[in-house]
């Protein structure tokens, strides 16, 4: 289903970065929620540009619910909400069309469509378009809110510096969640973006990993194979632009540990039962187990550079030169933090509604 | 939908380790193609235990086809396959029920399934269930190979020691499928099973990762977002019991590469388009571009380890000690090699179904 | 999804007339089900040929459960029946290939399978593969009782006879629940009986209508627009062969009735909201409200018949004639009530697990 | 999936009658495909009401497509179409909250959402919202035309009167296409809307019967079982409010016929199959057989009607009286009927592309 994920709670993406507009329709949402527009703009803005580090277009954002809420909830129908594009300099683009953007889809999508691809800054393939999943998600990580279950993701490592580990979940992730740049500790953060206006400064552009955690979710979430809540939680965040890597808990490090070393024990906590490490995320047989899920999510940097790079022009049929010249991000990893966050309460949200049903959200 | 995945092509899996069979149906299959039994015999014998390595549990996989196929050919409609268990010692794990086995999902399958769930051996849990996708895929992995599509995996790492790089890929895949312990090193794959068979003789087991690559894919495949190619692929291969990360190209490696390392810069080789190096690993955008595809999996080591480890009982309620003693694998990443192949092929049918209809493999 | 049905509980068909055996996987039932062997056998036996007015072929439908069952109750994992095909007389088949019988998907096969289905007694669309609808569907039906939800079919019409009309649905669904022949006046079923049994001995055949009640479905089932209560029991229902038509309620006599005549007026009895009429069949906006969901499926008569009927020798390429000598019913609406209920169950218990989670019925 | 229908190409709705805007998102759609606007307009417009057996609410359906066109062609990528709700009276609606219209979703609604339903006009449930299912099948449409496939309803009956049958299809359905009452005679015509303003002035609502016709469909279209053609098309036909019945060919009459007299004997007319009779409306087993598709749908009355009717008060849960004094129709059948085009034309590009390939479509 291309552009549409979730079976119960459901979300579909359009719109190309320098169209009209973009925007996202969530469907199976449960009546009666109530959808707070501060909340949505608040995630909105951390999706957003910050600085030098960011590219300098400015967009405001400025979202419009146009179906799905009355009187300030969910209505259980669909919510469709658009953002309209404003800053767009399409005539940025247009002569540059043919040269494909090494790391960018401009040369699959060109393949793809036959050149009927909207190649304006990307088109569809642009990042901009995680803004709907932003709007979207923030209804749902809202949801979750009113179950005490709290997602929050920091940026564990980006252009070679490392932030520390998550200390105390549920208070890292309120912390995390009024931080633009999200690092636990600040001043590896500081180093991090000095890093990154460096390499910006050089023209290049850098990667790095987010670590999520999400606290609260109960014991039997999930399917056996192929809804496993890794699989189903990898498809989501595979689809988002950058992220060429995902791992759940110990994830590669698995590969040097003994099963002595890698099995989480389980242990009574009075009526609870816990395990005393979490290397499996806390998901066993795709199932959670009622510990933290922990994941990783690999960002690459960025693919557009000022550096010039060889390439084709695949209109010509001619290898060429390619500097990308206009508006770009030299990092997207703090830009796709609350990006990661939104589908994870997306698909939560979904597998919940599947355990429980509905009706369980308003309850 | 749970135990079910594909649109165009999908495959359901069913089955309990201990129940009377496990087996699959594969739907959506062009009619026409051929099916070689013995080529699926071939790939289940590489999915199953081998020597000193492995379990003991030897069942012969003698699977029988029920429908789906006239005259050696397929007829389009679905192609059910069962594999009986004959060889299942079931009096082994009654008495031990309630003692979840550290990193297994005894204990979730009790929480989801509120002691309903078939506890023999794992039940629906157990990577005897892969027999299932490996006897569906073997269909699948005969059906690229008529369009020189090609998929090989090795043992990239196992116990602390590593294979060496593919060469070149297509006779690296040739070679690969013949081997029972798939290197391309066999003083490399000498070495594991060496360490392997030292972990187990402590009583514990050891992890992995396997490495992919899919030959002779053409360009264009995917869908931008939620059927990305990294998506659908990831969705599978999590499936797989003890995959604990996925990356593709570089993964996480890119979060320490400059943009300029990361990119791969295209070129025109005559009239095709090829990059000059793959660090996104055949894909951008989610969509092929012509390249090899290349990804790797993190193989937790097993689980079950005869060493005693703190468990709890959650009939009795209680803290208790575990080692599992019967039969069971120190390693299972040469087995699930097959397996990550086998998903592989079924999800790339899918999509080239999607992509050029049902019926171009018959072409 | 071809042969998948369902989201929640989804149902997966597979088998051809004249294979090894036809089956189903059932997947998403709740775990805990008790599991009735003797009521799939009744179930079955009531799909099967009754007398002078049906096939003489006689197939003993010795189902057996492959998985998903363990101590008498479902695991919550798939449950894969299989009914081998035993009195399957092959060589009636090989011969006539290439003449389509006129009625029949022998043509349409051909054209969609070029040439490779399995031809042989209609292959995968013949109504045999009904059986496994039914055993699946049992197991729903059985399920529904749990929670006081009742379905009956009877033959409204059939050779041209008219039933009377339900007067008490639930012991009329009782009655009708021990009826081989599902007629409420037995003297009208023995007319019917009288008139399939002269068409049969002209070599022709006949049809009929069957009319569906289901009491006990509670309000707010259902889904606006493409998930309609209307829109997902009519998608299962024209999936049985030979129904050509589906009407909900008045259905195609609303046409002559004034709004004033079709709407249902709604009145409060004690606390509950009932209607005065059910022209809507129970359904407002593809939505349940409470009243007996009533709709009827239009069966054609069986299109095998002995008499000779023009028809094209599609191998060839020829016009020809063809009587059908074989094996086959004067009627097959007695036989497709139990089918009609079984996909009911089957849709219903989907669209509850939505609504209500999948651990509803276990409660 | 609720408000999302079809596989490869699919469409998702949203909105609701008094909200800021109703709309689509249609994905899978291939690329390089024309999109005439003037024809969405044109579609729209025999959508509206027409004169005095229509509802005085007159809006301009001004619709704005937001993504995937670009230079007046189909990107690949989801076409997202906004109309916006202009001529909207609230307050109209909101004093009669609790009052369940007899025939609507207002109380089931209630049931389903708990309150938070948005419940003026009729929220999501009311025709309005077909305006954006019918803007998206106006760009299937025109995507059959240019495969020679094409579909056309008339009212075959409204109000007691019935139009004449179909004489040459392909020329029958271009008179309809610019027809705003679409019958095949216009003194029948003349008769039904006289009949109608009758039923008008006395307070009332009068329904019909619509038939349809798809000429040019290529044979082996459709799937065995649940995808068969008359599933998924009735599946979607069914979504359309006010439809209570569905029929393909001789529909319900085949109850009434002999297997000698439904049986469409085959014939070669030259090279190609066809058949003498089309008794079984282009299908068989499911699949289509190269004739014209043909089916009939029920429409009720608008439920919607000023005579007084008993009625509940769910909020204050009493018994009442009700007529139904704002703007509202007296008839929908001639204006269900580019509907029904409309939905029929998604399906069968969903199928075709699944059969096909997304690419066939531009070739």
């Amino acid at each position: 289903m291309k552009n549409t994920f979730g079976n119960n709670v459901s979300v579909t993406l359009f719109g190309e970065s320098h169209g009209e507009a973009i925007g996202a329709v969530v469907d199976g949402l449960p009546a009666g929620i109530s959808v707070d527009e501060d909340f949505i703009a608040h995630q909105l803005d951390l999706r957003r540009p910050v600085g030098k580090i960011s590219t300098p277009r400015q967009e405001k954002d400025a979202f419009k619910i146009l179906s799905g809420v009355f009187n300030g909830r969910t209505t259980g129908t669909p919510v469709c909400i658009v953002i309209p594009n404003e800053n767009t300099k399409s005539k940025d683009y247009s002569s540059s069309y043919g040269k494909a953007r090494p790391g960018h889809a401009d040369y699959t999508a060109f393949i793809k469509y036959k050149g009927y691809e909207d190649y304006r800054g990307g088109g569809h393939f642009s990042g901009r378009v995680t803004a709907g999943l932003v709007a979207a998600g923030a209804i749902a990580v809202d949801m979750l809110k009113n179950k005490n279950i709290y997602i929050g993701t920091h940026i564990k490592k980006c252009a070679g510096v490392n932030d520390v580990d998550f200390s105390d979940y549920v208070s890292d992730i309120e912390k995390l969640s009024r931080k633009a740049f999200a690092v636990l500790d600040d001043e590896k953060g500081a180093r991090m973006i000095s890093q990154i206006e460096k390499a910006a400064s050089e023209g290049n552009s850098v990667g790095g990993v987010l670590e999520t955690v999400v606290s609260g979710v109960p014991a039997g979430v999930g399917e056996p194979w192929f809804d496993s809540f890794e699989s189903v939680l990898s498809h989501a965040l595979f689809s988002i632009p950058g992220i060429k890597g995902v791992e759940f808990g110990a994830g590669f490090d698995c590969a040097d540990m003994l099963g002595s070393e890698m099995n989480d024990s389980f242990v009574f906590e009075k009526e609870t039962v816990k395990t005393l490490s979490n290397n499996n995320g806390g998901i066993n047989g795709g199932i959670t187990n009622g510990m933290p899920v922990l994941f990783k999510c690999a960002v690459k940097p960025t693919p557009s550079i000022s550096k010039e790079q060889a390439t084709v022009d695949f209109i010509k049929g001619e290898n060429t030169v390619l500097g990308v010249k206009d508006r770009h991000d030299p990092c997207i990893v703090h830009r796709a933090r609350v990006v990661v966050d939104s589908v994870t309460a997306l698909v939560l949200c979904d597998l919940l509604s599947q355990k429980f049903g509905a009706d369980w959200f308003g309850e």
